[in-house]
């Protein structure tokens, strides 16, 4: 039997989790984790499976023999970016834990803005015994644009938790229990929608589509006085400037972002010091060292049993 | 058919929202509202039932009467301590949207202290870009003390976001899906409890249940590092200077309150000022006049068809 070639790690990811994943990972064919100094001029040239965040940019060149890429990451626009990727599959990191996560930061996110935790947090900074009457959830429609895996998990918890949910997706999809619509329903959809929840991936399309027009379309008037806008997708969807001002000119009553133009979101940015804008620094959910290595055990030993690999990303989508 | 009692009402709740629900409640007989002073010195003696939240002292001479009480709230403790309350039946509001209300402050809050949201404001507010790696929910024991139609509610909804939920009860429960604990097992229960949410009725046997000692019973070291306390029961369960020093020395990691010793929370109470600590003002669920209003006409619509009054109080229990 051939040995099997080890896994190409590079991951620019917090450096110790990824090395204390690895010790245990990949435990029949072992790693070479670009990460360790170690492996500088490690020969790559009969490397088979690489898992990449962010590599290098001579990673392909040093590998020329890879058969599958791993992104560590959900979204792969970042990965179908870099000049010189070869053509071969490229598989996306579904995470069980990744989508509970990004759920969880979804509702609390949603439950923050029902509840007026701000008006809250004003308040008992000053002391102010003050009741802040707030409509119920199901007087609010969270609009979830982007129906994969973590739409229709936020979306499926957001309804339990009793708000009224819509969906969008470029194209249309039939999902049971819930009014979902397509690109060319996009204002219907925004006119309904009260709170909106972005998880669209980074395509063309989707850049800079979170504008002040699209904002100005949303429902006004509704159970929260004015809209909401949450994005966790990808930052670029957003045109940032635009958040700034439908905040402090009143057309949004509110965001919850984790996620930027660029990022870190430089120090001087406006948006740190909005009123009733939460941020946090894409760490909504980041995907878990050990049920990613998990993930790709599987997948490659799917595909040296010869199954077809799962979550296959598509180029001409573009996710 | 002889002329129907009108409904004696003593509600101090806000004057305005109870004299605009009463305008289309009680069409086929109508209401005697004390808080309208057109109704000072209002004849009494021939009325049926009564909708008391804090009623006035003599309420009770005026009234001598009354077949049946309903409670404006879904606790009954005031109700049970006023002089001269009379041997009738005393039935409890029970609402669907305050279930749901009280449920979506009570995942609010866990799902806080879950995702550190007060580090993230520590963070936002300074400007810094740091992650605040989170556990995954199911990581974390959410036990809910007092298993009644709320605890019921919070903690299905909770395990639908991923806590690991368990439940105790003056008196064993078995309940589907859920691990629960009696009396006997309070010590059991709060060893396994990283997150306790208090749900209980105010009794002798819950005066002051909340302190340091039970505080120092709850799970240490688990993935939130310390434990955290929330009560949205009744004020007088807490022992609130045992909260203030169990924060301060870090027997708590936090805590989020909505009821209080003393409502409101007197300005100077070192409540207000506490690291990780979420102060809310009896607000949690709020009961809806226009709900209270077709709950009390659906009561009295079964005790006039000689069906049994639903929700009744105990007074032996104490709620």
């Amino acid at each position: 039997m051939p040995v099997k070639s080890p896994v190409l790690v590079d991951l620019k990811f917090t450096p110790e989790a990824i090395a204390a994943a690895l010790k245990t990972a990949f435990a029949d064919r072992g790693s070479i984790n670009l990460a360790d100094p170690a492996n500088k001029g490690a020969d790559l040239s009969q490397v088979d499976y690489a898992l990449l965040w962010k590599p290098e940019a001579d990673l392909f060149q040093r590998a020329p023999n890879l058969k599958v890429i791993f992104s560590g990451g959900a979204g792969v626009d970042s990965m179908l970016n870099i000049p010189g990727l070869p053509d071969i599959p490229i598989v996306r990191f579904v995470d069980r834990s990744l989508t509970v996560r990004m759920t969880e930061w979804v509702v609390l996110q949603c439950l923050m803005h029902l509840r007026d935790v701000f008006g809250h947090f004003r308040h008992q900074r000053k002391r102010v015994w003050g009741h802040l009457p707030a409509p119920e959830a199901r007087e609010v429609t969270v609009g979830v644009m982007g129906l994969g895996i973590l739409g229709l998990d936020a979306a499926a918890k957001l309804k339990v938790m009793g708000f009224n949910v819509i969906g969008w997706s470029r194209q249309k999809k039939h999902i049971d229990g819930m009014e979902t619509f397509d690109a060319s329903e996009l204002d219907a959809f925004l006119a309904r929608t009260d709170i909106l929840v972005g998880l669209l991936p980074l395509t063309p399309e989707t850049t800079g589509l979170y504008n002040g027009s699209l904002f100005s379309r949303l429902r006004r008037g509704g159970a929260l006085g004015k809209p909401v806008f949450i994005n966790a997708g990808r930052g670029k969807s957003q045109v940032q400037a635009d958040i700034v001002s439908a905040i402090e000119t009143g057309v949004l009553g509110g965001a919850s972002l984790d996620v930027f133009d660029v990022e870190p979101l430089p120090m001087d940015d406006p948006l740190w010091g909005l009123e009733n804008v939460v941020i946090t620094p894409h760490d909504a959910a980041v995907s878990e060292e050990h049920s990613l290595m998990r993930h790709i055990e599987e997948q490659i030993a799917r595909f040296e049993r010869g199954e077809p690999l799962q979550y296959l990303v598509d180029r001409s989508r573009g996710y």
